[in-house]
């Protein structure tokens, strides 16, 4: 029923129960695609994992712990951007986002992130926002630069994938950086 | 950030934990106009029994077990509509809702109860909705009328109302004769 | 141990975890005789069904939030009786009951609903008590009319009764109205 | 509602929430009479201690965990007897109960605590029943006495009494002794 | 990582999750050597049993509900002491001990048990602690005469043993007997 | 009663219920010293603070989800070291450390921290050791250097200080560098 018009036929919604079966089939078309850099998708091997993390999530969200949202193109469900976690005290979190393997390459994640963003820094009063991206995963690292974000370091063997540690860059992006 | 236009400068809004300042600051406003028929105006005299009832209604609307929504008019909280509980196995739901007193008189509550019954019969795959209105609620009971809402009796103290047993109308409304 | 003589040989007993698999054996006895009006009995499929009733329910016995009792005749077990869940803010509660199909017939359910009525108006102070009846189940709405209890609407579509919804008649009866 | 008479007049009664003001209001009368030999008398300083102690034990009740009744004389609350806890796995429970100061020296206590051995042996299949005395407690060793348990031994400075230690006498009933 | 060295080779260590294997696997091979008076071995069929009350102890060692040691022999590890459940109101636990059957007549229970018996006396501040043995148990019997235990009472049927009742010997020893 | 030498009066022990008065009061004394990098100092405002700390903290040990000790020189308390939560995912934890203020200059805190990371990379089979200090925390910063650390980025207004945000120096060990 909600939603958040980004441009025409591209929108935000909340993440809903009846979610669950759109990401799982999405997940299971895009799984050689996604699973290079997000290692939750080898974990995510039958419709009830992805059913936990949308009920879990749901509430997180309705907490105000975490803000994720769907992403919608002409209709139909595409991939998801947001906070897995919030940080009140330090005004802090970091932004992860996914698309389907259909809906790469048209610059739907900037779009999304930059509205995910401004609504961290506005409605949510963060200060800072992380992203980490794996030294290879060049989309993502795209994404960031493009958004404005500084490369802080590079965390050694930061996350065991599949069969090797991938190494971390650490981007951050200040309130006081961010020009909407 | 998300919403639902009704109409030009007439929205839902999904509740959030940032409504509970705005909510109980319009049953502040408000008591002595809704206390009559809303029985929770009383039993709300601190605002962390807003705080209460936001964050349980949060988590039931996010499992689905509820459809609690806000109604924003040229961008302020106005009043509360949707399904307290929703009971799946029967498919059936009770609609609710109440207006600050700043905004009654001008159509907003039958417009949004029509938004939340679309939602219940299609999104929700209801086959009845109930409403329950005491019997001197003259304005509920012409929103029911309005709607389409059949009465199918009264129920003799029903419920007790600071100092008297208030009798309940009971309507109820199906999904064959809802015609949008 | 405890009982409740209601006459020389019928009595009703708190219930028990020991009563478990009487009225396992019961329900399995008189299938076809309660399912037509009594949802529940498809939905009881195994002993551990009726073990997870006869548990919750002996929970919310001891809290006051129910109060449900068997009967028995001869020292047999029969059926239940009694207050599935208990409003005290109202002072209301709706009564339900069903007996084996062996025990139907025989005035039982009267005698014992009549004793239920009366301790709900006197030691749990209730001013009303609902029934509902399928338009129907023709037994269980003489039971309301012998007990004076008035019809005060017909509810339609109220519930789903495995391929179809039941209309239910919903009937009321007051603290004022009961003569003992 | 429920009850078992033990005599004319004298009869056991389900513990329920209705009698938790009955039971604090009668450790209160005979605080000076009960305090030397149970200890819980002395923590039992505010109404709420008495609704817990209440609430928890008629859970257990109904799980089944314990056994808890209380004593009317002539319609009047006097007391409680029961079994605090039940080992299932070794058929064994400890038996305790105290009374009110008016109450005592009427033979109340052994014919109460004979019906609660009946019941444990026959109804609850225990193959052993232990009763604990203060080596001074001579009212409660006389009890024990009188209903045939065997002593078999003293153990010293078993429980910390306000300002000292008592020594329990440790009695025990096997079925195979018990003639009802 | 953390050790109390007992004398040279012999050695307590605080239960952990990586003991749960060594733990089924010394109950596997010595389970006829222990079954007799442990009745626990019987009902430790697969390793999750064990798992659960490795996990389920440390929780109550954590909170101080209980202290229970592994004993390690040249670094191997032997069996377990300590305390299932400490009585903080009355200052009185009851002691408990098995060892592998490799590790059995080497003075090594005396030991071990001297030493928790230390600890209880003075870092837990007990003033009892309380030791049970089956009549027959002579190996566990002679422990406790070593460590100056005294006989209080001997309690008929205490225990089902997989086909029959046996009887347990209480001992008790206190703080003021107690001579490092 | 356990623990493991560092060095002749140089120890660790397990945290335990009864080292939380003695926290309290080294934080107590130390207060000035220690809030300047250590936020959680201010929120540590009464002995139940620290309390729930050890609480939560014994659990999350006893769990293997945390390892933390207590430091104590000449048989006094005198700090903190360990791994706040274990990453088994990607075999990586975090370690942090404090030290009241008379213990401070000694080398205490490299010491023990070596025998930390030692237990982290060996009986926990962690892979990376991670390290946060503030760019102004120069004796923590010594610390990471001597233990052979490297740095590896610096995130901006990583925490926020009282009144300020702190910028982090982020660190990290990878077992293939480490040589004890």
């Amino acid at each position: 029923m909600f939603s958040f018009e980004i441009e025409k036929n591209l929108e935000l919604r909340p993440l809903q129960a009846t979610d669950t079966s759109k990401i799982y089939e999405m997940i299971q078309y895009s799984r050689e695609h996604l699973r290079t850099f997000l290692i939750f998708v080898d974990l995510t091997t039958k419709k009830a994992d992805t059913e936990q993390f949308v009920n879990e999530t749901m509430i997180t969200n309705a907490k105000g712990e975490s803000f994720v949202a769907t992403i919608y193109k002409d209709g139909k469900f595409c991939g998801l951007v947001g906070y897995n976690t919030i940080d009140q005290t330090n005004k802090r979190a970091e932004v992860g986002y996914w698309l389907g393997e259909p809906y790469t390459g048209l610059g739907i994640m900037t779009k999304a992130t930059k509205v995910i963003i401004d609504y961290g820094f506005n409605a949510l009063a963060l200060n800072r926002i992380d992203l980490k991206a794996a030294t290879a995963n060049h989309k993502s690292r795209a994404v960031a630069k493009r958004l404005g974000f500084s490369e802080e370091g590079v965390i050694r063997e930061a996350e065991w994938a599949h069969d090797r540690y991938l190494d971390h860059v650490h981007y951050g992006l200040l309130k006081r950086d961010w020009q909407q």
